[in-house]
């Protein structure tokens, strides 16, 4: 791997592959490439692809397509994914990251499957229990991430920790910013509230000696208030909260839609303030928050939602070369091997 | 206890008591009344209710002044309150129904402190494991219920069926519906999804012959959406998902009214379709979705968000009238001992 980066796309996954990945690819390099100019690999369909490539100038131009027979079906289980993988678009584009043939995986297929691929293939950095997935949250001043938002449906105390520690490794890479905060999400700020699980958790990141910001307890609504960068959560709750806000946030704009009988953003954009409008709906399109990151392994894939659009797709993308593009591999590294030392002193001063 | 209804208050609960009480009754009498013309027993400090009672005459004429000298701090810890609880408004209000001398208790008092009187005066009914709290919902054609969100932080899976007994029976005596349909929140539909309660509980109600509408797994987005009518879940997630939807609606209303330089509903209700606008803004207003209330006991019991306004107490009473006036407490015997007899014959059949 030489010269620019180089992003591994698996192209037949979602529900709109190939046509909304190719078309994601040609979005993002006529709008939010920012002239880091990276090359795409793309693992699918070879006549599907290339013939979608032709109405594709700009992907086309950037883009190596590396032809597969078979796909992972969006319903496949994953131990059945994990049998029959090897060779599929899904398995291709991670193992080109295992391969050093490229910096970043990304693929809207199947979520299990992905992420069994992805631990077998990549492997998971030395210490951590198991990847977690991050999302972005949009807030009123900028974006949070909360983690894990599905792929740990019971976590214990030490995995939290973990997860608050890859968290803020990834908001600092993404987000350039130096010492975000972080908050374990509970049903209450108090620190005698909640289950025995965070109790533990927040006893033992209010007691670390990582410089992790840590802030306490946070509660649903500091999500969305933008009270937090990074929100620490297992993945069953984490998943739920998602899909939650998600459901709200399109209940109001099915209300607003109703409300003014028509197309929204055209009868208020022609009356109203249009910069602003066009601010809050880019703020709340979930399409541009897209892009959930597996964190703990050694390399860098994104899973994109399986039924987003180009535009979706493109955003997933953009993740993808923010993350490609940061020291995250090498940060994780060192602070995880500071969190492995803290656990061994205090294994060596517990009675 | 003859005549009409009659609702105990608990005059002093809630960060804005007794004023957003005392204004809050006017408020319901004036306006949410439908000509059940209930009683109030006002428990609370004689003094500062009479001198409210002054200003809302329609109040002053349908409520009796029990006086209390103490209150229940809203931050005291819920064993502190009971050992201090006898004689406060909190108590005495609940009390009433326990003595037969009120239908049903409202407080917007702390939530752990009610919830421990509750459970001391009033009992669970039998058979009953904990009570659960349960939260209206609103989506594009009513209310949907949630429960549990906030009294049992770990729950498992005899708990979840019994949290869908109650809460179908909440269902039906708030709004009339024969047979509401049911669903166990999780991170997918499909029948393998989710962690070992969630998995246990969806066994059980599967193959129960209780005859409920119960129509499987649901997501975080489904509840918005208004996919089904009640939706049963540990108090840990409810939570969590009732206050990240308050956010994420929250958040929307802020980028709405920056987006249009100032009072949102006066600006568009302006120049648009006013009785849509006004629809939608009652259906995202958190004040008409005010008054969760505690299933499972021997009575019952109200509690109003802490923080709300008169408008918002208002309609905690409201939802206190319509459960009052309805054939919950029988139906919900009837019900838990139908599950019983199903608990006690799968015993029998087990090896």
């Amino acid at each position: 791997m030489s010269g620019g980066l180089i992003l591994s796309i698996d192209a037949m996954g979602g529900d709109y592959a190939p046509d909304i990945v190719i078309n994601g690819v040609e979005y993002f390099l006529k709008h939010t490439n920012k002239n880091r100019n990276p090359r795409f690999l793309l693992h699918g369909d070879k006549h599907k692809i290339e013939k979608l490539l032709e109405k594709a100038p700009l992907a086309k131009a950037n883009c190596e397509v590396c032809h597969t027979d078979s796909v992972i079906a969006m319903d496949a289980k994953p131990a059945m994914a994990m049998r029959r993988g090897k060779g599929t678009s899904m398995w291709n584009a991670v193992e080109s990251v295992k391969l050093g043939k490229a910096n970043v995986a990304v693929s809207a297929g199947n979520t299990g499957a992905l992420m069994a691929m992805s631990k077998l293939l990549l492997r998971m950095k030395t210490g951590v229990q198991r990847p977690a997935i991050a999302a972005r949250w949009p807030h009123q001043e900028g974006y949070g991430v909360v983690l894990d938002v599905g792929a740990n449906l019971e976590c214990d105390a030490n995995q939290l920790r973990e997860f608050a520690v890859l968290g803020e490794a990834y908001y600092r890479a993404l987000y350039k910013k130096d010492k975000p905060s972080i908050g374990l999400l509970n049903v209450g700020t108090e620190d005698q509230k909640g289950n025995a699980t965070v109790q533990a958790a927040h006893d033992s990141l209010s007691c670390s000696s990582l410089g992790l910001n840590y802030v306490g307890f946070v509660e649903g609504n500091d999500i969305s208030m933008g009270n937090v960068d990074v929100i620490v959560t297992d993945g069953f709750t984490g998943n739920i909260a998602l899909k939650t806000a998600e459901g709200a946030a399109r209940l109001i704009e099915t209300f607003l839609k109703t409300a003014l009988g028509g197309n929204i953003w055209s009868k208020m954009t022609s009356a109203l303030n249009l910069s602003a409008l066009k601010k809050m709906r880019s703020k709340i399109d979930p399409r541009l928050s897209n892009g959930g990151v597996f964190l703990g392994l050694n390399g860098i894939v994104i899973k994109s939602h399986g039924g987003t659009d180009a535009i979706g797709f493109a955003s997933a993308l953009s993740v993808a070369l923010e993350m490609a593009d940061s020291h995250f591999l090498d940060e994780i590294e060192r602070t995880l091997s500071a969190l492995h030392d803290e656990d061994d002193s205090m294994e060596i001063h517990l009675p």
